[in-house]
């Protein structure tokens, strides 16, 4: 159990709750609806599982007003109970707290620029020209590149990379793994040898962004990359060169995106999805998961693409068939002529 | 040449094989049937390969009771070679040895504790509370987080990072560049903006776990995300929060699996696989690669989605009248009502 | 501004190019049609591009002969202006100068060889037996493991490892994340327990090779995986154990190809590509976006799975026709012989 600890009418407060019990009832952390215990606040944010609110052992729970019309126990009332309970889990947060200063195994550049308020990691490199402000915190073995920037309250995980020049606004989340600047896939072919292109743009991220484990975000070939202010990558996504991508759209894990490829604000990408090169994709579109792109998106909405999932024998007819499926669309137009012929009046028959 | 030799009679035993031939001849190494010279240990595991047998100059073969009674050469019979191969695989391992010991770069916490017998590489990194049990091997480079725990006989190659709070079982193997506990993706909307949930749980992982380079496993939002024992995760895999995965269970290269979504024993889940948050698969069940997995599977055995290969030109084809199987559905209705009414017998007529 | 500066005239010459302008034109950089100012270089290498010309503001335009003859202002003349910009991008490299040497803090085992001209990162570590180059750069952070070969004018961003036993070529360039010689994913499966299988393999990558940020390469499990001359790599790519990669050959991003299969000379695979194992991709062969290779390809030219994008809604559709596809086609052949059998001469109506 965590040493943290609320009142019932401490959360009620931080939360902007109405409260409905005990104000003295001390919680020691969130918990699921099924596992919470006395000690525990949880909440009912999605209504698959409001059946799990009547046997609920948690010491309160978050609920609307509508849901705790009809709950008998301990309650935390209020309009957004997962915006609440968002709020509330920073409360518990486990993360080790981080102290300013700079460990002495970090290894600065002369010229860098380091606010007294921030924290460097231990094996950290930071090189030449780079500028690290206030409230910052570098994890461990982490590798700042030549002219970098990261802007106020950013916190990068240890063992993350930023190659030179890479522009990174306020409070930015970077985890584990990620590399931010690698030089992009630019080759000219001549003669069928692959000519390297230099990659002479550098990264601009704005404030607020989020950046997942193992994600890669390349430099520009000529000009930046762009990630706009609010933008939330998850893990293992694959940016290229040039790809700019809107305001507060978010982005589930193992997507790529290819070069010169402009995303919108507002999107949700779904995990898997795919972008071809040099489209655009415009406000307020969600693409579902394992999708490919592959032309531009100019109107706001749903897209998908793949087939369902079936058993394997049943999946081996049906892409069997679709191989043929050319073939099948033109025996049945070719039908429907010669039904013709027999039936003259067979416009009329129709139930679709 | 690696500088390993044993003779046939000292694999026999160790193998548990019966010998056929001479138990004297040194064998420096494995290879495949093909490859194979005098010097050669190999194995006849695959029907597909019986073609390489005959001409192999392999200095023995690893074969089947029945492959052996076919075969003139040198032989060490066991009724399931490519198991014999397995375990004399690791007779010939090239991977440097390691000493216990920690290297004098590493930085650990005044509070963590490390086995006498453990071994830390150069440069590691160890927080806070941390436990590092006997015979466990940190990579140099390496970043284990506070309260961590690692067991008995534990292996994290270079540059591995785990969060603060995941706890491994015994016996387990961590590839480079794999992030365990990172930050999963939770965010609740806000008006449009994304607010950070934190992520307050840990990551608990069973004995005998192998997770593949740049392999990510997010930690609990709430409770553990759970790995369960002799689970195989190879390289580039994406586990997002609150994943559980059954025991035994392997998982090919670049699979993702989204949030709070369990998946059951003994599954084999194949490369680049997809699975959609908050479903569950049961035990025994096996999906083909880069399937899409929409909803819940409740009874064991094979899965798939997605489109056979093509080439590009009558792929075109293909995804064009995809686009379309509506319409095609429906006007092969109508022609089956139209027909009826043209042959009113017609349903005796099938040869399907 | 970068400080670099090059006249027109020098650019010309550098290029090999025809000058038509001022020689003494001072360039600062490069950029793109639409963004290029007057102290920039620019390049007509795509006819989409075209319309940009007329307005571009750049200093000077890399055209092609024919165009040139089409625009009235400063210009580059040279048959291939895409080869050009290759060229000049290195003129105007960002990235920071190396300069030899062995930082201080990096750890050398003492008998691996390091070139005097070779520049050895912060906190790298290099173990027994590796042998560093001429002019090579190991990147801060990097793990070059025991007997690896990094041969001359090879380039480690900070923060790759190298496992044992792996073999490079010249000039590599390896970006940041990047894995080689991770084990691969061998086990053999005894009464549902995983037997791991040493993979006792190494990997020879050639001369020219680019692997992109964390991607990841594994080991052979019995002999080298190998990566030919002039392969290119994007990011996230993962390429299992024992393959084998083709000269000239180029992936794009978050591709994945299984143990043992074998891929032609200058074939092209583009992104998310996945291909199963023990397969043979011949020469020159294309496959498109996010395929799923299930079998070998023996004649050059372009492949395709998946299915095109469409609005959700109407992918809900398709997706659901498809799973009854097998059905559709008995139903249209039934059809078929019922007509047949009212209209025998039905054969001779054909539009298709």
């Amino acid at each position: 159990m965590s040493s943290i600890v609320y009142t019932l009418g401490q959360l009620a407060e931080l939360l902007g709750a109405t409260l409905r019990g005990d104000a003295s009832r001390p919680i020691h952390g969130l918990a699921t609806l099924q596992d919470a215990g006395p000690q525990h606040l949880t909440f009912l944010a999605n209504a698959q599982y409001r059946k799990f609110l009547e046997d609920t052992c948690a010491g309160a729970v978050l609920l609307t007003p509508g849901d705790a019309a009809g709950y008998s126990g301990a309650a935390l009332v209020i309009e957004n109970p997962y915006l609440a309970y968002a709020r509330a889990s920073h409360l518990f947060e486990t993360r080790p707290a981080v102290v300013a200063g700079i460990h002495p195994s970090a290894i600065i550049a002369a010229d860098a620029q380091v606010d007294p308020s921030a924290c460097i990691g231990a094996y950290a490199v930071i090189e030449a020209g780079a500028w690290i402000g206030p409230d910052v915190v570098i994890g461990a073995q982490c590798f700042i590149g030549a002219r970098c920037r990261i802007d106020e309250g950013g916190r990068l995980a240890p063992r993350v990379t930023l190659y030179h020049d890479v522009r990174i606004g306020k409070r930015v989340v970077i985890q584990s793994g990620a590399v931010i600047g690698g030089e992009g896939f630019g080759f000219a072919n001549e003669k069928g040898v692959w000519q390297k292109i230099a990659q002479i743009g550098g990264v601009t991220i704005g404030d607020d962004v989020e950046i997942g484990s193992n994600t890669t975000i390349d430099r520009g070939a000529l000009s930046d990359t762009l990630i706009g202010n609010g933008v939330k990558l998850d893990n293992q996504i694959m940016i290229a060169h040039n790809v700019q991508i809107g305001d507060n759209t978010a982005m589930a894990g193992c997507a790529g995106i290819s070069g010169s490829t402009k995303i919108g604000r507002n999107c949700m990408i779904a995990g898997g999805v795919g972008m071809v090169g040099h489209i655009e994709v415009c406000d307020n579109v969600f693409v579902t998961g394992m999708t490919m792109v592959t032309r531009s998106i100019t109107e706001p909405g749903s897209y998908s693409s793949g087939t369902a999932m079936q058993t394997a024998a049943e999946w081996r007819k049906s892409a069997a068939r679709i191989r043929h499926l050319d073939d099948m669309a033109r025996r049945l137009q070719q039908l429907e002529k010669r039904l013709a012929a027999v039936t003259p009046d067979g416009d009329t028959a129709s139930d679709a």
